[in-house]
């Protein structure tokens, strides 16, 4: 855990440098706008700890798989998160003196992520080696509103000093992935151009033969007045720069506006490439600095109008809940169907693929909420688009008639994952896929997606489940062996309860709207059976069977659902039990003991409970919570926020509160040693959810909103906003009172405390606290 | 499957060319005397498919580990076996032409593997592309005799030209390993020296710094003359060769006899190595071919006098045993106690390590039968230094005070393997480490080597299993989770049968040499107790509980022991019921569908009722056996020879010859298609113990032989010798009698079908079969 960050509610601040959180800062500071995104990498040079980062969304290599021992159904690849050309670049030099912060002694620093405006800010005073002091004061952005560009105002001054500044503006795509397998770079070029104050490379993806344009137009001002001046224009392999030699005096100030823009094939046909760069470099620089600034903080402002919570009383609460907000909205905005959320963003390239079980799981509520249900529609729809890939990975591991297997990890709807207890086992994503469509239509009323799309990705979900299963003869029930839960501290267990209970509910909740659809639309219905050669009556017999007598492991004495079997026969220590000078246990343990002990990684009955708390009485959830929280070591960053929403249902503000904290600040105080490789995107949805579903008790209930907020002790007060079904609705509770109130044109009823009230259009009810 | 070679006694004979099995060819007609080894690659230029392979017993590099995901536990390296520097090589060239026979048509080849001799023969006319046609006949061997020394004869005649031939006998360590898990070549020069007639090459392996020279020295005889030559030599990167240009008529004879030798710093001091080198060179050039040859002869004449089973009327089952016997003694003889017997021996790469439980569970039987009780000894020394390096693998997976679990795959007692459901999970091993001991023991009657060398090392893996159980308050017993059992077609499951009975027995078994040694020797004991701070009192206390209360599984319906929690649960198809499309199912199946599947890989629960076969009464054998047999698919080469013994015990004679038939004939035949890898040594003496112990049903009772023959409808007769404390007993069976006849100047009695006869030294019983 660090503690270097400055507490503010709308900036993330680090005052001096640290150049051994270097890694840390680079993935915090992070800057994106969906399309493109990077890491807070310096401008000018610098050879200290670094991990050089810039993304393109959807831009992927395929790594050949890296494993020690093959095993039959593994993919060929893995999808990786490319890092793409360098833009940024500013190379910085006094007489030959190259501008390096590791060589310099600091006399001030500050780098500044504006969270507000979307704009990362640093400036220094730097004592170089010669002794000489220089001040650069730097502003960045990717533009929201305009998303194929990048904008940076650099401003140089030689405090006490004369001398011939080159400053060296690049493009740069000989780069590499830290975590390529093979230690190979992934980008050959395809052509570079520079002129007096531009430069394109086009650089291509070996294998998937992706192409970028990279490009950039800068222009220079000395004291405030621009610059005429002369480049000397260099094509290096796979890079270009311009370098300009100017001569200043002591205490003047030269600043270079440097704008780019990244166009890829997945927008642009390659034969566009360039000039469609270079439209976008010269709309940038027509525009100018200010102006595209402007549009920025009007876009986030935008952002921060529908998606923002406020808190009061808790600066560093604050901050944790914006910027995990923040780096949601830079990563993905709902755009484009093709793109998903990478587990790491565009902060780092780590894990690879861009989609896992967590868009569905965690991320999809805080879409839904903040955002036109178009965006989280979007999410679906990439799932959708994908079945026929999904279908292809479950016919690699034996599955047949259209059984659909949704990937582990994936880019293009392939299985990039390459460990049997995970590619091949944890199939309780198959649910989390399913529940995702019943959780959109629920939300957002939208019945029309469940007959267009949904029902033919939920049949060959349940031809899945169908298959996984088999009948004991010794049980007399449906049973599942050889899985892994979303506990992935167990490997190859039989019966999982949350995925049994998962799997029967995929099933349930098909034959549910098979007979809905068959009635509504029935031609459209037989269209469907025909295309994917679903025959009803045989299969739907054996769903039905298994509906009704799958086996879901339960013991009347503890009065718990059973994990797995044999769960209960381990050594059924608590946390509390653990040496702290051994956690987290993943880096202190061997796996076999990890396996061995009761510890529990993640939610996995409870994440059932979570999903399907209508099912249960609140007193068995009390009793499943108690049991299993107290053996959770929540080594998983998606592990708190669920566990939050459980504790606030049962009213148990204390535990809430204390996992909130370990979720909402995970990045910024890189509380398990690893923001250096990236920030925890996906569980940042997590934190939102513990706000909103745990302290604001948000629920959907007969198609309306429902309500019934505690706050936290150490909370002034806080307040959100919900999109729902057309309507806006804040939610502002403090101490003493909630306040829910209808920004929108739509009448509402809501249940607030399980009352339902009117909620009109423009009004505000008002119910007091303690309920 | 492959039938290409021809059925014969004595011999392994490859009529005509089979170049696209050449690679299978080049590992069955392998040859070595233990100390070095070599697959049967061609001495000439060769183009076509071929697998390059020349080993030094012993020297191995550390492949740094490949994996995809690590985890906390796995090794660092994996134990390559290397292939070491090429002394067979002679290049030939008529006129520049280069003989190549990928490139000849091919008018006569045949390939002899001559196993009563133990020398590799080849004869062929080859058709050059020149048109013109050459003779090649060639002879060479690893001298048993004399283990630092190899030996080539090489004939050349150009049958229809004359020509300047060019021959160039060279050494060439500039190898490297095709299964490199980063492509490097693992060998480093370290000296090169060549003379008129002989050269020498030193290389060093990087990381473990081993040095091996390897040297030649050769002569030329022209039509039977010894020929005056004058010669290039030429020094390479890691290579020496001597070039002789000699005038050939039509039809007349060259002969290259090449000398070569290999001395590594596991025998000789670095700076003595080209020296020693050097001594062995000339040794055998001063010997001649023919005097090595006899010498080989008479080596191998006194193995067979120790080692062979005779079969009548079936040549293939006889050429069978005799190629599995062959191969074990060029593997391994017991000379040499750091050495043990690697899963492919001298015949490939793959696997690397030189150690698995195959040596004590499969090979140790074969080596006490019929090698000197020192061999056999030696085997279990090897495991006996390497107990530090147990105990500190079990540290590293948390295990504390003196706890030793020994490595799955391992070269100097450190771990290997990186799968963690093999390398953490696959404790098993451990109990086949004591259960060697106590097999060594009641074989030889070596009650020393318990009280010297044996309690510690049984003291060592007590303390494991008492630590790797944990009492489950559920069960109120004492259970084992998480573990693999030797059917590797599960992994991660609870209370493993086998592994649960070995480790109580382990424990028991213990608890017992406990007692009777300090019981007959206090003081040494106490000594030990001191030196590895064994506080009996505490450890064996928790050890007697749980030898009393360990958790069995087993069936009451079924009458059947379970081989681990959840298996009656599966679907219980039958072998019978799989599609033969689909066999072997490790080929054609993903492993989660295995891992699911009833289908066994290698005995089980099976493995212990033959460890423990006095354990239990013949119904419970029989049971079991009808119950697992139908279920297993047999795809480890170790599996067929259990069931063989177990079928034969119970009766089953059609049974155990069948599963004989997949044992026997496994690399000759290429039963599954991976022989071009090398061959399965290890599974080579499950070969010999299935006609030992199966049909010849040798067991060891009371300190006396015991014997319970029976002989399969299609042989007419078969025989084997068994040394026996000292003794030699010779066993003939055929269809009406068994004949046991007494070679040695020992007294016996021994145990012929339940009968106690008396069988004085030189004495023979006849008994009638069929009892």
């Amino acid at each position: 855990m660090k503690n270097y960050l400055v507490h503010d509610e709308w900036k993330i601040i680090e005052d001096n440098f640290h150049p051994t959180f270097n890694k840390i800062s680079e993935s915090v500071f992070s800057i994106g706008n969906g399309r493109m995104g990077q890491r807070a990498n310096f401008e000018e040079d610098f050879t200290g700890e670094c991990l050089q980062g810039s993304y393109v969304a959807g831009v992927y290599y395929p790594d050949k798989t890296k494993v020690g021992w093959w095993k039959i159904g593994y993919p060929e690849y893995f999808a990786k998160v490319l890092n793409a050309a360098n833009w940024i670049g500013i190379r910085v030099a006094f007489d030959g003196e190259i501008l390096d912060l590791a060589k310099c002694e600091l006399e001030s620093f500050q780098r500044v992520l504006d969270m507000k405006r979307g704009v990362l800010e640093r400036s220094f005073v730097a004592k170089m080696v010669s002794g000489r002091k220089v001040k650069v004061e730097s502003s960045r952005f990717c533009s929201l509103a305009d998303d194929e560009i990048g904008a940076i105002r650099y401003s140089i001054t030689p405090l006490d000093f004369s001398t011939v500044l080159a400053v060296t503006p690049y493009i740069d795509a000989d780069v590499k992935n830290e975590d390529s397998n093979y230690d190979e770079k992934f980008w050959d070029e395809v052509y570079t151009e520079v002129g007096r104050q531009d430069g394109f490379v086009i650089a291509e993806t070996k294998k998937t033969a992706f192409q970028v344009c990279t490009g950039m137009k800068f222009k220079l001002v000395k004291n405030e007045e621009d610059l005429y001046f002369d480049t000397h224009p260099v094509k290096e392999e796979k890079k270009v720069s311009c370098t300009v030699d100017v001569d200043m005096e002591e205490g003047e100030t030269l600043t270079v506006f440097k704008y780019a823009a990244n166009i890829s094939t997945l927008n642009s046909p390659a034969d566009q490439l360039l000039a469609d760069c270079k439209t976008a470099t010269d709309r940038a620089f027509e525009q100018g600095f200010e102006a595209l600034l402007a549009a920025q903080e009007q876009a986030w402002a935008h952002k921060w109008e529908e998606a923002d919570i406020r808190i009061e009383g808790d600066v560093a609460a604050q901050q944790g809940i914006r910027f995990n907000i923040f780096q949601l909205y830079q990563t993905y905005t709902g755009a484009d169907e093709r793109l998903n959320i990478g587990p790491k963003g565009f902060t780092g390239e780590k894990y690879g693929g861009s989609t896992y079980w967590d868009t569905e799981a965690y991320c999809l509520p805080f879409y839904l909420s903040t955002a036109p249900s178009e965006v989280a529609r979007n999410l679906l729809i990439y799932r959708y688009k994908q079945l026929d890939k999904a279908i292809e990975n479950a016919a690699k591991l034996g599955f047949k008639d259209g059984a659909a297997l949704y990937p582990m990890v994936t880019m293009t709807g392939e299985e990039c994952h390459n460990e049997w207890e995970i590619t091949f086992e944890e199939i309780h994503r198959n649910g989390a896929i399913a529940y995702a469509i019943y959780d959109y239509i629920r939300y957002t009323g939208d019945q029309e997606y469940m007959e267009t799309y949904g029902l033919e990705v939920l049949i060959a979900i349940a031809r899945f489940w169908a298959q996984r299963v088999h009948f004991s003869k010794q049980k007399n029930q449906y049973v599942m062996h050889g899985v892994t839960g979303p506990n992935e501290y167990e490997n190859n267990v039989n019966n999982n309860w949350y995925t049994n209970y998962i799997a029967r509910w995929c099933l349930q909740y098909t034959l549910e709207n098979i007979a809905a659809i068959k009635k509504k639309t029935p031609d459209a219905y037989e269209a469907l059976c025909e295309r994917i050669k679903f025959y009803e009556y045989t299969e739907t017999g054996e769903w039905k069977k298994i509906v009704e007598n799958i086996y879901l492991g339960e013991d009347q004495e503890l009065g718990v659902f059973v994990q797995h079997e044999g769960f209960l026969d381990k050594d059924l220590l608590k946390v509390t039990d653990l040496d702290p000078a051994e956690r987290p246990i993943n880096q202190h343990w061997s796996w076999d003991r990890i396996l061995r002990s009761v510890f529990i990684k993640q939610a996995d009955v409870l994440q059932g409970l979570y999903f399907f708390e209508d099912d249960f009485d609140e007193s068995t959830i009390r009793a499943n919570f108690d049991f299993y929280e107290p053996r959770t070591v929540h080594e998983s960053s998606l592990s708190p926020c669920v566990h939050v929403i459980l504790a606030a249902y049962l009213g148990m503000e204390e535990k809430a509160y204390e996992m909130y904290l370990r979720t909402a600040r995970l990045d910024l105080d890189d509380y398990n040693n690893d923001t250096e490789d990236g920030c925890h995107i996906t569980s940042m949805a997590g934190t939102w959810m513990a706000v909103v579903k745990g302290f604001g008790g948000v629920r959907i209930k007969e198609d309306q909103l429902f309500l019934r907020p505690f706050i936290p002790k150490k909370w002034a007060a806080y307040s959100f906003k919900i999109q729902f079904r057309g309507s806006v609705v804040e939610v502002k509770v403090d101490q003493s009172q909630v306040e829910v109130v209808n920004l929108s044109a739509i009448d509402l009823q809501v249940q607030l405390f399980d009352k339902k009230v009117p909620l009109n259009s423009g009004s505000t009810i008002v119910e007091k606290m303690n309920q």
